[in-house]
């Protein structure tokens, strides 16, 4: 048992693991301001650009960028429906070479015309691209 | 564009993903026969016994199939709260060699004593281990 609790401290503990986890967190703080400044095509452009990437929210959407924003737009059609969004309890684990799993939580603050105040879980598979990190699968609830 | 949807169906196509789609398909089959037996703690097994395996649902679980288990047990206290498990609309993707990314539809057909019926989606990052298949992350919602 100690072995395996010091198989993940050294694991979750070494310069690549902190690097990767570095640059996720540093994607969700972007991708959050993009929000916040109600840029929904920055928001979007972190997804993979591709037919296999896929969302799952209320209703499941398959496809890049395009698809993705079309959902955006189409949930939050105004400035007052985005509101300002936060992400925490952010924990990011690695699945294999360029390959991570990201879950936490979000934090949607709205005005009541808005739609209200909003909050709930994501779960991100992340992987890494010629371009960059890029969200291949989101889950949020 | 043809080159890239060629790749993906070959991909799709190929004998290793069309065996591990199968593989991944009769464990979830295994999975609903167990919750319909009553079995959580066959259900349960399906999830990898590590500190570092998370379930989303409306609370975060982290840890083995005890955590995992003592969850379902406190959500499902009786048979009738358990219902009759399916699983539709599943999609499975490989991440990485010994690594996929399964998702669908699940519900849940139950009395209104139990509850009533219920009806959501999952996603599921599954490894290969030394013992078969085991869920590392659950995001159900």
């Amino acid at each position: 048992m100690n072995t395996i609790l010091l198989g993940i401290v050294l694991i979750a503990g070494s310069p690549l693991m902190r690097a990767q986890s570095g640059e996720i967190r540093a994607m969700l703080q972007n991708s959050a301001a993009a929000w916040n400044r109600g840029d929904l095509a920055a928001f979007s452009s972190d997804y993979e650009d591709s037919p296999e990437t896929t969302f799952i929210g209320k209703d499941v959407v398959h496809g890049g960028t395009a698809a993705i924003l079309d959902r955006y737009r189409r949930r939050y059609p105004t400035r007052e429906a985005m509101g300002t969004l936060s992400f925490s309890e952010i924990e990011v684990r690695p699945l294999a070479p360029g390959l991570v799993l990201a879950a936490g939580k979000y934090d949607l603050k709205r005005t009541a015309a808005g739609g209200g105040d909003a909050s709930g879980r994501f779960t991100l598979v992340i992987r890494k691209t010629g371009v960059g990190w890029r969200i291949i699968h989101d889950h949020s609830s």
